[in-house]
């Protein structure tokens, strides 16, 4: 970085106050290189078929919060390694992410997505299917293009596992024999793999094995700790008086951290309640209270908050390794600060 | 190849009597390497998820042609490349063919698929979605493996033309508006460009340009050739002998070049006819044979046989330019000879 990028990025800094979130100032100090990214996205999701760029757009244009695509951009500027290769990968992890959105939302029949309805409802579960499969196969077309092997195998790796994680969550969806073990299988394919796969990528560009390494378990364990908050959340009364719907992941039976750890102990009489809600489905007025109550009688949102933030621990003790050599420490402090800041969004 | 496979190779193709048609003595010429295919394809598809090759494995062992692999097969025996590779991309071409079928029947509601009951039906919907996702990631992963970046430019490019051919069939399913230049598009896309992609590759892996130039338009033609003349058996009384159900696509409202051959010049009464039968969908007894008779009265199959045989002669003289330095003059003939045998199946 020469004096006047440096003197730029103090100065963009500066602005960045102490009360701002790490997402947020990573987003302001990665604005540039994800105006990069959006340029790549909105190239790349053309198509002579215009209702392919139309469908994507709908969704892609609905204000996620980019974290993956920044991910790629934050460890890329960390180790200091090509950028154009660094936005080419963040838009290819960004489709393989919307692929498995539209592709979830045809698979769990959902109404609503970012707070605007659902693609399958707008063009239909057979467009919203195929449309998916068009930017999972743009994405590997974009991987080419960085003519690294690594990434290949790292990414096309990582959209096998997310498969194999959506099909073992179908499967024990409405079903008590779920455990933790399973759990976290699900969670760490469908979620933390991607986190991670953003993240080592840029190892891979950089030709840094350490780093790689380093990178990939920071974002598995930093993805592990966002699905478990998120999962978190789906019973936080602090999201109710934001005005988000609570108990989707109830209603839709999928059982969730906040649900493992109130099932554990639980007594044979709430263990019944738990059968004819999760896996009969027969649910009546006042049984998400109830579930709620349940969660409190075993201080099971306390339970999940400390397990995401154990998942935020591992994820900032894998940047040690690359602290040293860092020369981003504004990055870095901020990716290390990310985890717990994601938790934080708690009660 | 030594004496020893050179004469094994020769008494092999003694049994491969002149009656047999040059797909079956393909087959039997390539049985070998094909069984490498299927070990490949049977290890590859294999998940500690147990229903992803339970699903996978229903249609993949239902008996479908092969044609897809048997074409990288014969492709790269021609240009004597690294067979290794070649069972590898054949595997990855016959697992993306999969994935296609598994989301088309979704996204076509299909009950029947290679004489069984389609796989969305015994496993559901979502389960059929994802292990689709699954075979095509796979795909990928297996394309990695063969270290070269033309490959998997190739079939990355392949994947998306496919999705962006199935989007566009879907918009002008049940539309009178489509023309012969759509169709062209349509069945280029989902159909001829994977077989383009099967045969390309070989020549990708044997890193001869002038020959991967050749053999993408033999592909290209063949797979035309090959989809016309499915398309015109839907219709063909022949079939029905057989046993095969027909009018699949008038059912469905699916327009190929039989009812294209048909519409061109139909009277204003016969406009309402397939007006009410396609686009209405308000299909009644004895419709089936009022299309067919239309067809008949403007020699609409006959017309997409030529068709299909006007393709099947630019696939054979796309060989033209590999026939001189060719070592492999038996597998030669017959890729010359097959697309006019497929063509042949029709009445």
């Amino acid at each position: 970085m020469d004096m006047a990028q440096s003197m730029a990025q103090t100065d963009t800094d500066l602005k960045v106050q102490s009360t701002h979130s790490p997402l947020e100032s990573l987003t302001t100090l990665l604005h540039e290189d994800m105006e990069h990214v959006n340029a790549t996205i909105l190239q790349d999701m053309h198509s002579d078929v215009p209702l392919i760029p139309q469908l994507a757009g709908y969704l892609i244009a609905s204000g996620g919060k980019r974290i993956r695509p920044l991910l790629t951009l934050a460890t890329s500027r960390l180790l200091n390694t090509d950028m154009e290769h660094a936005y080419t990968l963040a838009a290819a992890v960004e489709f393989i992410h919307t692929a498995t959105l539209l592709h979830d939302d045809v698979v769990d029949e959902s109404t609503e997505r970012r707070g605007q309805t659902a693609a399958n409802l707008v063009f239909g579960n057979q467009e919203t299917v195929l449309v998916g499969d068009f930017l999972f196969s743009r994405a590997f077309q974009l991987m080419v293009r960085t003519n690294n092997f690594d990434v290949l195998r790292i990414l096309s790796e990582t959209s096998s596992i997310i498969a194999e994680g959506e099909v073992l969550q179908l499967q024990y969806q409405r079903s008590l024999s779920i455990d933790w073990s399973i759990y976290k299988k699900i969670i760490g394919a469908k979620t933390a793999s991607l986190f991670s796969a953003a993240c080592e990528v840029s190892g891979a560009l950089a030709q840094d094995e350490e780093s790689q390494k380093a990178l990939k378990a920071y974002g598995y364990n930093l993805g592990m700790a966002f699905q478990i908050t998120d999962d978190t959340l789906d019973y936080d009364a602090k999201q109710a008086e934001l005005g988000k719907s609570l108990g989707d992941d109830f209603r839709e039976g999928k059982i969730t951290a906040p649900i493992l750890f109130a099932l554990e102990d639980s007594t044979e009489e709430e263990k019944i309640f738990w059968e004819r809600t999760l896996v009969q489905h027969i649910i009546q007025e006042g049984d998400l209270e109830q579930a709620t109550a349940l969660m409190h009688k075993y201080d099971a949102l306390k339970r999940s908050k400390d397990l995401a933030e154990h998942y935020a621990q591992k994820a900032k003790k894998s940047l040690e390794k690359i602290e040293k050599n860092c020369l981003n420490k504004d990055i870095l402090r901020r990716l290390q600060d990310l985890p717990f800041s994601l938790v934080s969004r708690l009660f």
